[in-house]
């Protein structure tokens, strides 16, 4: 019996992935997607509205509409399952999963995306599910009538204020740095205009403290906080060391593209967050567009292979 | 009183010049759109289905809906208008229009993107209007139960045929090289089971000729074919030459970008078809992406100016 050996293999399920699936169907490629988390990251999004085409959509609806649309494709396979071991023999790679599954590849797109920076606070590690959370729409909804604090500068913790603001009591952004690292005016604005929220500059959160859970922060100005919950928003870590035995180049731990979506190996490729070189501004549109790249010359790399 | 200047300019209307617009209308950017055909391009897609989320569209269904997402964020201001003059005087861009208007701007983004090449085959140009088209969406409908003739080997050759297929009595599908041009198998395969079009590779179209209209061609190879419609589909022209005159760089008539869609020319920037050196696939995604980039990097442009 002939062992199974697809075209190309598409590790992740966020909108990279998705899109990759998509444009490597439309070339006919015998594909398979297999990532742990269906969306990724864009499923922590409360509301999106930067999408051409689809205004105010939530991260859950909108990964409702791309999956739907990818399922559409019977060429590409859909595996819900983690990668927990990824080699190379000969220009052929062998995935195997969590799920005890093996699979054979000719070529193969990484779209892991990032994930949630950990703060290293005093209590940190000790209160997550217990009133320390990173993921603000997952578990905004506890906080109802309740105070909370966030904790960083960017885009991320700017928004998760904002989110949080239509159910707690009260909320106070904590940055460490005297101004906000995001440059999105819009987002500034409302959050400054919100009578909910209280930003406090130039303050660091030494301390997470509770009985059973989070009941208040230390922070270096020696303040006691009173809060609830601790959403923390400190950016991003890109998920990429399952492919450090595959010898492609790298940086500060993103893998380094062309603009080709060619890593430094060849029928390897990657898209999306998880990539620095080509795209730098990351997005849902640009992770997007390099699902459709990588795809693309995945689908030429395989014809002269 | 004090002369209006725009933070922007985007020139063009297609899904790079509307995303630019939506990324900066989120960045609260004063800006304005200045284009003659809204959507572009993309008005000429019979059925679009890879954009992911939204399936099965057409081109100019695509265009009202991103169109309706931009016209929400009231700082984009839209002019249906053809920019017939543009100049620079210390980093401020003057821009003149068809209608007579002139409007200032610190930043501009050049998103005009292509238009189809012309053939130059003997009678072409006698009979654009009266058999001769560029545009199968626009006028294939005049060709019910009729045969007709499409001209090139690409994807929109291919989706021309295809669409035509639908309308006409028969369809031809002329390719001068042995075989196409698209990567597309999906596309190639649909053609080839069509029994409606007849494929002639390694063929020319020689001469256009009729009375009024047309009524056939003259191959190469002295083959007489009688048609009502010839769809010519042989690839696309820059529309660039407005802009010679800043002092930007070009590569074969496309505008030289780098990965923050900046041109050689500070405050100029360009997304979308009209570009090379960034993003080499030409599709509706990465159009939008390259606008998105685009107003990224001009807001902070604007920011450090």
């Amino acid at each position: 019996m002939e062992e199974k050996i697809f075209d190309l293999a598409i590790i992740g399920f966020g909108p990279a992935a998705i899109t990759a699936g998509i444009y490597a169907s439309r070339y006919k490629l015998n594909s398979m997607i297999i990532g742990k988390t269906k969306g990724g990251m864009i499923t922590t999004a409360h509301l999106m509205d930067n999408y051409p085409g689809i205004e105010d959509v939530s991260g859950i609806d909108f990964t409702d509409k791309i999956v739907k649309h990818l399922e559409k494709y019977k060429e590409c396979k859909i595996k819900e399952d983690e990668v927990i071991g990824i080699s190379e023999i000969d220009n052929n790679f062998f995935i195997s999963t969590k799920d005890g599954e093996n699979i054979k590849s000719k070529s193969l797109i990484i779209a892991t995306g990032t994930e949630k920076r950990k703060a290293n606070i005093k209590g940190e590690k000790e209160f997550i599910g217990k009133g320390v959370t990173y993921c603000t729409t997952c578990d905004g909804f506890l906080y109802k009538n309740k105070k909370v604090v966030v904790l960083g500068s960017g885009d991320s913790a700017f928004n998760s204020a904002l989110y949080l603001s239509n159910i707690a009591e009260k909320v106070y952004l904590i940055c460490r740095k005297c101004s906000p690292s995001t440059e999105n005016k819009n987002l500034i604005e409302k959050v400054e205009e919100n009578e909910k929220i209280e930003i406090l500059y130039e303050t660091e959160v030494e301390e997470i403290k509770g009985e059973k859970m989070v009941e208040k922060i230390i922070t270096n100005k020696k303040e006691e906080i009173e809060v609830s919950g601790v959403f923390i928003e400190i950016g991003l870590i890109p998920q990429s060391v399952l492919f450090q035995n595959l010898n492609i180049e790298f940086e500060n731990n993103f893998i380094k593209i062309n603009k080709y979506c060619e890593t430094s190996k060849k029928g390897v490729f990657a898209a999306g967050d998880i990539t620095t070189g080509f795209c730098e501004l990351k997005q849902v549109i640009t992770a997007e567009a390099m699902g459709a790249v990588s795809a693309t010359y995945a689908n030429k790399y395989l014809k002269t292979k």
